[in-house]
């Protein structure tokens, strides 16, 4: 059995991978692909790298065949970046997502597909705590892609054409690594660089509501979606993945907490109505229950978002 | 200002383009288009029709020109089909919405965009009165790709790109002409079959309960869609036209107070698994009060549907 990871060669990916290898699956491949060749996250013989534009004609198609038995569809164009390039987003966002799903039908039935969705799905008008009974009301193309991809792996799977999973991401914090476009990328930003030393920009207010998971947690929930019976999602295939609700200012409370003030001044506060815009309109607040209760698993505090990632990732001691 | 309407030569569109002609709406072209030549519903000068299978390459996109004001998009591959048919379901529900859309887009910023929608996009476990904040949860391939189509509407006209309003259409009721292969079909069937000393089939329950809107209601609230201010939409362009909720029994009800116990004998009761399934899915309850609010109409009762057809369409007498 083969397990293919697009954007496997982006954080998540390279973590999902590593997650997999250390699981209890049993698998004979574990095929990572990315538009940069991805780098092999291990010393595991199973492991197979592929660099492929998937939103060439045929990238996609190519890659599905009759040993496939997993796919974890990552790979995306990110919030801010399919705000600005519309085209670009619909490409990948949602034809890749389609093209992929197509050639899962047209190879054989009942390939386990996980779908990354996001709670950009979400937005306007929104209830106190989101429910999975919540309409999405997206507010960004990334959110209407995101929703647009969770309705075609329902109406894949209610066909029996795949075996689809949605995960609605939370926010992941702390990611390594460098800003992106993810209208989100402060999230990790306003921890990640002050803890290297490193000025970062917050560029919405203190009080926004966020809906957060840690690498760890999101890693442990998208292995679970590997394991998780057809039969017990029920008729619809939609997860909201669970979270905790912080306030950025819980956020940079809990910082200066497990560091100093020095370390919290490096934050910058500079309002971007922009991102302002697309980030108040995700929920900070959704009921994890039927997560809960699907076996997926949900962070604790956010003091262990801070320690997770200076053992993880900065590879220190706390 | 030319008008388009899309599936121009079916029942609706026949029906729309006679209530725009008899509207006070200001235009130089109202274009008929269909996949067979729609006939011409008037004497009407401004009225031209025209043969197109959107589904062609370059067909949709040839169609919107900078005299294009206002698109009426009906056209659609209906439930039951779709369902049969999956790839025509996406190519024309989906990526021909797409198309015109796109058109649009790179014509000119601002053309109102009417989508055709429908209670389809409901379905599996359902609130007894679905309100705008119901989530999406389609069971049925015509559900899914019409709730795309919402979502794609939405984001170009978040965007500028269109000015758009989507009208999730109730089961309409009498239809004339023959059944069809929606799966709703049997909703006109069980009225105007008898009516006309014809026998028809009852796929479902009669305590089944149903969301329905007259043809008059219907064009009404379409034509509407033409005149309403983008401002009073407000963020979501998304809107559940008013209906009444009925059941089977009621309707049956409605023809036997109406007619006699002969004409309601020509009903018979043939239970189909899938019709059923389909149509249970669907809301049978909606909250009308923002449409209402935005100037859209709700029919009063079910014995003027009856009336009404026999009036506009048998050209009878009650």
């Amino acid at each position: 059995m083969q397990i293919i990871i697009t954007g496997g060669g982006g954080f998540l990916g390279q973590k999902l991978a590593k997650g997999l290898l250390n699981s209890t699956l049993t698998f004979d491949e574990l095929l990572l692909v990315d538009q940069v060749m991805p780098v092999n996250p291990g010393q595991d013989s199973r492991v197979k790298c592929q660099q492929a534009d998937l939103s060439n004609v045929g990238a996609a198609e190519a890659l599905i065949t009759p040993q496939t038995g997993l796919v974890y569809h990552l790979a995306a164009i990110v919030s801010s970046h399919a705000e600005s390039d519309f085209d670009l987003g619909y490409l990948i966002n949602l034809d890749v997502t389609r093209r992929l799903l197509e050639a899962c039908r047209q190879t054989k039935a009942g390939i386990r597909f996980v779908f990354s969705s996001s709670l950009a799905v979400f937005g306007g008008q929104l209830p106190e705590v989101v429910t999975d009974s919540t309409a999405v009301t997206p507010q960004s193309s990334y959110g209407a892609q995101k929703a647009m991809g969770e309705l075609l792996v329902n109406d894949y799977s209610r066909k029996g054409f795949v075996d689809g999973v949605v995960l609605r991401l939370p926010t992941i914090c702390v990611r390594p690594g460098r800003p992106n476009k993810a209208a989100s990328s402060f999230v990790s930003s306003i921890i990640r660089e002050p803890l290297q030393g490193e000025e970062a920009i917050c560029p919405v207010s203190t009080d926004l509501s966020l809906w957060l998971s840690s690498p760890e947690t999101v890693i442990h929930n998208l292995v679970h979606a590997a394991n998780i019976e057809a039969s017990a999602l029920g008729k619809w295939r939609t997860i909201n993945l669970p979270g905790i609700h912080v306030t950025v200012q819980h956020m940079l409370d809990s910082l200066e907490r497990q560091t100093d003030a020095e370390t919290l001044s490096r934050v910058r506060f500079e309002p971007d109505e922009a991102i302002n815009r697309i980030v108040s309109s995700w929920p900070g607040h959704i009921d994890n229950s039927r997560a809960l209760q699907l076996g997926f698993q949900a962070d604790q505090d956010f003091d262990s978002f801070i320690s997770q990632f200076i053992i993880n990732d900065l590879q220190k001691r706390v």
